[in-house]
């Protein structure tokens, strides 16, 4: 079964220890939780194994002319300036950085399934089964989650490479998941394409 | 702006006291928590405001030709010969049944959006605003609340008149979606169209 | 590679001798190609090489109450009271009539891929070949085509068993098609799984 | 009615003098039918209108690792090296050149509803009407009318700015159009917000 590990929104302005959010509590939970490092390890066994990166970023225009005036979560990213294409925010980590090869994908709302070009990726590459970890537990993984799952992907979450704003949030989307997903941990986790 | 208040997977499968679900966790919830009742009472609220309802159901063909075989959730469904279309277990809870000029929206996976006539009815009708509720938090309730903030709705989920198997899962359910979605419940809501 | 064949608006409405467009021009059309028993014929040979058969219905509540005022084609549906389910209109023509174990996916659209559970039933079934026929050429097949092309699916249009209100339509839909799909005959096709 | 115009795929692999289609059949009728120039002065009244311009392009990576194997159409770009994102023949060609605070939506295939943030561009704007025109017309411009339909939006095409690579193309993709959309030229049109 072909697979693809898409790494889920770890972008400056999301997980960069000096970032909008890498100062608030996201950031301590990414620190406290050794995101980076054990998403590092996976993205490394990953491929080693042949499977296929993707990288999902959120990211606007600078006028976030694509951006809607209603959402609670993006009024918020709005304001403070976040997600800026074409800035430092937008980049994925550099102790996670991608290399040529790799999918991007940019999306505008929080599931990477709604308005992408993930499923055109999938499909081309024939790839049913969807490793996937980052942050927030409770936005993109749980979109993530559950969109793959609707449409009859296998998926699995890589737990130790997902955070949330608070230790609570995120077990409380790891809770809510247990029927949707399996999960794993970059420690234990085989890749196999 | 025009709404919809949307019956989510309120069938007798789920929510009837002698049915499969109904006799174990999940309608003891339902039972304990007044769920039958309180959907009623927001119906009627809903009708004298002309909201228009829109019962959402999962169901399949009696042999589950549609239903994949991969899930964890349906596998259940499968083995213990639930929601099958064209039997009781799949018609809305008589307490909350129905009438002519309802919309019935009949889903082969968790999210109403995905696979169904939702999305061209929305339109159809100009609506941009979803009132819902119903079983369970953790799955229908969820996929609802994500896949209309994604698509630009404005959603208020109905807390009192959704349940999941343990009270700790709808809590957490409830936790995770406080940046998606407004709550309230059906004493205090207000149906305005 | 798992097949599937489509068999396209082939319902009272469009296609029965003494309904509102079987009197008229696609009609004649249908009957002086011998549209019917060229269908009958084909899903004979699916049904033997044991490819499953997925009938495609357009249809609304009787009060349209799913269907846009806004399109041109519809609102001539609506206007002569077409395509209301739970009529005979609704119901495929009763040469070609389905059996149990096929599948229904009823439509408000003219796609066949748009707010319908057509890509849940593909997905669970592993389809990746879709053969197609049907009325008309112009809108349901073409829609067929493009949408199943755009999502990499292979596709066999049999040219023999859709028609269009004129010739020269059914020829103008066949030519803009050339480069999206292949075309077959009831005679010539193969169906295999 | 909040409206947008979308310029369909007039990049320079399609449209450039010099470029591989350009020098052949399709840029001769670009040519001929002066589509550069009148959907230079198309623009210029959507722009005096306020009316938004999304430029629609399709491309892929260099490696075309989002591009389907399977696909008729898209195996001659790839064997031809068109469509490569960061190269020329994928930005819009220089008589039309898009201006800061466009909308720019790349597509890995034909419709730009499919993988794509157009949708979320059009819901975030509030957009109800789309105008459209581009290259070919038996291909993007059906895809964008047939998909716009569906979901009911309207749609109006500037007939005099569409091509395809040949004048009979053109005239068969026109004709099956006529029960989706409606037609204007770059003369008469009246772009209003």
């Amino acid at each position: 079964m072909r697979s693809i590990y898409l790494v889920l929104d770890m972008q400056n302005d999301l997980v960069a220890e000096d970032g909008p959010s890498g100062k608030g509590p996201l950031g301590q939970q990414v620190r406290e939780r050794g995101i980076l490092e054990r998403t590092a390890a996976a993205i490394a066994k990953a491929r080693a194994a042949k499977v296929p990166i993707g990288y999902v970023r959120v990211g606007f225009s600078p006028d976030y002319r694509e951006c809607p005036t209603t959402s609670i979560i993006f009024s918020g990213a709005r304001q403070h300036g976040l997600f800026k294409l074409g800035t430092r925010g937008t980049e994925v980590h550099t102790k996670i950085a991608p290399q040529p090869g790799d999918f991007d994908v940019v999306k505008n709302r929080v599931s990477p399934f709604y308005g992408t070009n993930l499923e055109p990726i999938l499909r081309a590459n024939g790839i049913e089964r969807i490793f996937c970890s980052g942050v927030s537990t409770i936005a993109v993984v749980q979109g993530t989650v559950r969109d793959a799952h609707d449409r009859d992907y296998a998926v699995t979450v890589l737990e130790d490479c997902c955070a949330s704003p608070t230790a609570d949030d995120h077990e409380a989307a790891i809770r809510v998941l247990q029927r949707f997903t399996q999960f794993t941990t970059s420690d234990t986790v085989t890749f196999s394409d």
